[in-house]
């Protein structure tokens, strides 16, 4: 530990310019505007990779974004971890609600505000940093490889086609990620499941241009109206999702499991207050930490149509759009799901228009085992590092590549997140703690270590 | 008319040409962007009024857009027609769906294809012309007064404090205007009412950031998925207006007239394909002539929250908002459904947001007088110009001054439009037929013939 503390303290400064140079590339993996810049992002981290100490340092052409791939094999006896972390980012509209500007990192309190900042790119960064520290400290204690992507952010499909056609490239004893949240510094904790994915995006058509809402309303169906209606219909009264079959395969958790998963620390005021509302909402006779990690929802993530400017424009719009996903929980199928919500957004659309749903992406849900050898390592580093052991936590977000990694390389997964719930994740002013930065690259040096001596 | 028809063939390609240097101005009303290209198309309309023979011609600044007035005084013993009509436009958006652009006149098939070709600019430019040929063929039977405004698209609140700052000046026996359609070139007919309007954009704020749909989604409630469900219940099952207290003023036709009025041809097979729409909707109990002329109506116009732009974006948005207009019938009054409206919204507002709703703009639905002076001149001056009796209507849109200049200046009004509800207003690929231009510039002398005769 002392090993690891000099080092990391010597080597600060740079750590932190080498993070900030990365967060400047505008990697938006959903605008296909930003793909020379995602490129550049991937010879940088190859870079930064080949830099640490990485061997067979590749660029692997997909159909789409590149992926990183680089290892370093001390001993085929060894185990050996695969990392994964994507370098792409979620787009940073809308940019007038940034404080600074999204790709130029700014420290202000000790928090690095930018978009990336910690999903991921300041998540994977750590590994490459702890790899470099373990290279020169001549601590390697399993044999690493790692692989970062650049379509995470739009659902990674071209990953999957990559880990299939790389089953031996990528065979390891445990797949370690950093993208997800613990509750505190002081109260650190580990994810042991993730929900799955189905993201969509409806339209409705009415009349086949836009009208004058004074000559033609009344007389024709509003896309917008009719819109809002099929939304409104999407949630009951007890705000279940009311899509017939939604919930046939959602695994409930005994009363012993919600009762544990509840007894994490919630603090509903400062919640309210964080967020700035006065009420909870939610599916009925769920607890919050229940609704975020073992339900499944349905959000509306965008929605437009009409006359969207400034001023009054009296127009009946041809036609309404909205993006929606929908969170899913273990055993439910992201493709079934997105099935059901696709037949039942038919099936409701009244005769007055016409509507269409168009799949965007999907992702399993996943468990993680917290009796396994990788889980007990990353329990060990945590309460080594932290001084205080990790409590085991859902997560609400969604890695759809962990249920790949299984199975296709039968690998399990650790989540060892550094990430606060309050990061701005996928929203303005996205932030990463510089503490829990460097407590990151503290910890994953122990992972190793125990993963190694446990194996 | 032998004289009017030989002028106007003489003169039609110049009149064209005018029109097209007219609907060349951007002038949008809406967007302060656009307020230099407002100014110059006021310039060019008092420039055109001057050279037409009209006196006193002034381009009279407000706290908005310039009012453009002019008069030709003959004789003060003869009837005063005071012209009203406007030279700014809706918005061009959408710009992609033009077929060709909104602000370079195209003629396709007979037709001019322009924003602003048929409102209003392509109709008030027809009294323009129709005054030059009065004063050069020395046929003018009346006086003649015109103010030209720049800003009915946006709410004609200025021009109200014009009219009221000019009563002396703006003394008149009637006021005409061509902002309107007909039925058709072969069923000629005259509006004999109008709606008024109530023009609100409503907000709905949650969280006081973009939160991760993964993280918060299923425990804060959405704002677009409660401004979906609020906007779904402003209606019932019989698509009337759930709005407490909002049909208490309107004044329900009886059977002769409802009768009267469904009389005027409509196809609604014709309609439905014009639309591309498979079915039509409305107020049970009501035709679709009743639902789009004596009913009100309540529309959204635009609807926008989260993320609009390509790809997925996991996001709970902070706000979502709405432009949602009602269309009133005689006696409704805008600034009471405003305030009816407002306290409905945020009553039926959940706990989990907050809602404001700002009013954009408002004016009082009118109906004309079909057995006064100047209705009867009008009827006289189609049923000579097309060889048809018009038909009277009652025509879906708002002019809001209509009432203005009823309580102001005393004055009734008659809706001589010579547009087709197929005119694509505030649409894209807005168009004007030339037929149409030319034959309301032969029927405006005869308006005026009339209207002295008769008077």
């Amino acid at each position: 530990m002392k090993t690891i503390k000099n080092y990391v303290e010597a080597n600060q400064q740079r750590f932190l310019d080498e993070l900030f140079e990365l967060l400047r590339f505008p990697s938006v993996s959903a605008d296909s505007a930003y793909s020379d810049d995602v490129r550049h992002t991937a010879e940088y981290v190859a870079q930064k990779l080949t830099d640490a100490g990485a061997e067979n340092v590749e660029i692997c052409s997909t159909a789409g974004h590149p992926i990183v791939y680089g290892e370093k094999i001390i001993d085929p006896a060894k185990p050996t971890v695969l990392v994964y972390g994507h370098y792409d980012v979620q787009p940073p509209d809308p940019l007038e609600l940034w404080e600074t500007p999204p790709f130029e990192p700014t420290v202000r309190d000790g928090k690095i505000f930018a978009r990336g900042a910690c999903d991921d790119k300041g998540q994977f960064y750590m590994h490459i940093k702890a790899f470099e520290l373990m290279q020169a400290t001549n601590t390697l204690a399993c044999n690493v490889k790692f692989m970062i992507e650049g379509e995470e952010e739009v659902g990674s499909d071209n990953l999957g086609v990559f880990v299939k056609a790389n089953k031996e490239r990528l065979a390891a004893d445990v797949v370690l990620i950093s993208d997800t949240a613990m509750i505190s510094l002081d109260t650190p904790s580990l994810e042991t499941g993730l929900r799955g994915l189905s993201y969509v995006e409806v339209e409705v058509v009415g009349p086949n241009r836009d009208l004058h809402s004074g000559v033609y309303g009344g007389a024709v169906a509003n896309p917008v109206t009719i819109l809002a209606q099929l939304i409104a219909s999407l949630h009951d009264e007890n705000n279940r999702i009311a899509i017939p079959g939604f919930y046939d395969d959602v695994v409930e958790l005994n009363e012993a499991e919600r009762n544990s998963l509840n007894e994490a620390p919630f603090d509903e005021a400062a919640y309210k207050a964080d967020l700035g509302i006065n009420a909870l909402w939610g599916e009925k006779g769920y607890t919050t930490i229940e609704r975020t990690g073992i339900r499944p929802t349905l959000e509306v993530n965008g929605i437009w149509g009409g006359y969207i400017g400034k001023g009054a424009k009296t127009v009946l719009p041809s036609k309404a759009n909205a993006k929606l996903s929908m969170r899913l929980v273990p055993n439910q199928d992201p493709d079934k799901i997105t099935a059901l919500f696709t037949k039942h957004f038919e099936r409701i659309a009244p005769a007055y228009v016409t509507v269409k749903v168009t799949p965007h992406h999907g992702g399993h849900p996943a468990v993680t085992p917290t009796d396994s050898v990788a889980y007990r390592a990353a329990e060990k580093a945590i309460e080594e590092a932290f001084g205080k052991k990790p409590i085991p936590t859902r997560g609400g977000g969604s890695i759809p590549i962990v249920s790949l990694f299984e199975n296709e390389l039968g690998l399990k997964t650790v989540l060892m997140g550094f990430g606060l719930d309050s990061d701005n994740l996928h929203s303005p002013n996205e932030k990463y703690d510089i503490a829990n930065y460097f407590k990151g690259i503290e910890t994953i040096p122990l992972f190793h270590k125990y993963f190694a001596e446990l194996s």
